[in-house]
């Protein structure tokens, strides 16, 4: 399958290696790849600086967010939730039209420190300002509730025995999205309804930041146990 | 241990029998009682009238929410989120000065439908209210992200094998909830820290509402994978 990773942060390479190694064809979107493949400076979460990681995944092409979308089956929102709606539309809405869009972003907002706020809450959500946005993409929310090393290896937090969740309002793509996830190795994957629902998902946010503290590492993940 | 369960709906007695058969000393308390005792109508959410649940468990008297809270080593507010500090206001600064105050309510604003929404969110939470306007009052949250059959009988589901959180800026009365919730069967008591953590707490109810949805019953709890 074509997949267009968009975003170079910690979630969107972790992502792209994880699929590449699954054997689709994928590339990473970005606004300026030359800038991005430049990049010496260490990730924002202390991972390897972009450059070295494009070093040893040059098989994966670091492209525009146009041209990552416009070449895609399935393009994946893992750029900064703040500016997701910016990013996308750079992408072009005419690139991301009939295209499965699996948003795995959170809108959280720093400005205040940390830990961040989460904007929008309750009557809106990060899922559904995209789906607004691109009437025409079909937007799958998932895998935002985890951090990227257990969203690409489910195994390494308790033997894989954990939820990952999917909102969306088009059912192929909701399997889609599934048959991805369970590339990946997730094995629980719940479907909790409509786009709307990504509402619930996002908003396990702020007790995600607050686990991460008290454990002091961020490889866990919820089960919903039943 | 004396014990005042606040409220009347599904939780509240259903912590206050679990309580009461444990062998602790346990009354209700609520606005009106001689009120509360005649009630015929069924329970919110299905259960059993008032009248009748009390008729069988006439060891646990039904009080004024002040006369519960005063003779009470830990309170436990177990009232509608949305009417809690009102709840608190009538019971009595003074009847919970220096008390546990185990709060296990959820701010939900059903104003506008269903699924209802949470308020405060991000830089509030209903825990922090109830320590601000009590300062005196030694506020945990707990068990606010299960439905009552599940709090009071964590075997039932899955075995047990599911976590439930404390926030709180008082370490002994943490302990002292945490053995409670020991006492009730829970075994992964995670502490996500000062009250301030109960933000996360309260904010999994979004997700809790639609897993609920997904699953078409409310006999299911998170846990945290590890």
């Amino acid at each position: 399958m074509k997949i267009a990773v968009l975003g170079t942060g910690t979630v969107g390479p972790a992502l792209a290696e994880a699929l590449d190694a699954l054997g689709h064809d994928v590339v990473i979107g970005t606004r300026d790849p030359r800038a991005t493949v430049a990049r010496t400076e260490p990730g924002a979460t202390g991972g390897a600086p972009f450059a070295a990681w494009h070093a040893a995944h040059s098989r994966i092409d670091v492209v525009t967010l146009a041209d990552a979308a416009a070449g895609a089956d399935v393009v994946v929102n893992a750029t900064n939730g703040a500016s997701s709606l910016e990013a996308l539309t750079t992408a072009g809405a005419e690139n991301l039209s009939g295209k499965v869009l699996m948003d795995v972003a959170n809108p959280l907002d720093f400005s205040q420190g940390f830990p961040p706020s989460l904007n929008p809450v309750n009557t809106d959500s990060l899922g559904e300002q995209i789906q607004h946005a691109f009437p025409e993409a079909r937007v799958v929310k998932t895998l935002n509730t985890m951090t990227a090393s257990v969203m690409v290896d489910p195994a390494s937090v308790a033997g894989g025995e954990h939820s990952v969740f999917i909102s969306g309002n088009d059912a192929d793509a909701k399997e889609t999205v599934r048959g991805l996830l369970r590339e990946l190795g997730h094995r629980d994957i719940i479907d909790l309804g409509d786009i709307s629902t990504a509402r619930g998902a996002e908003m396990i946010l702020p007790l995600w930041l607050r686990v991460w503290g008290a454990l002091g590492t961020g490889a866990f993940n919820f089960k919903v146990a039943r």
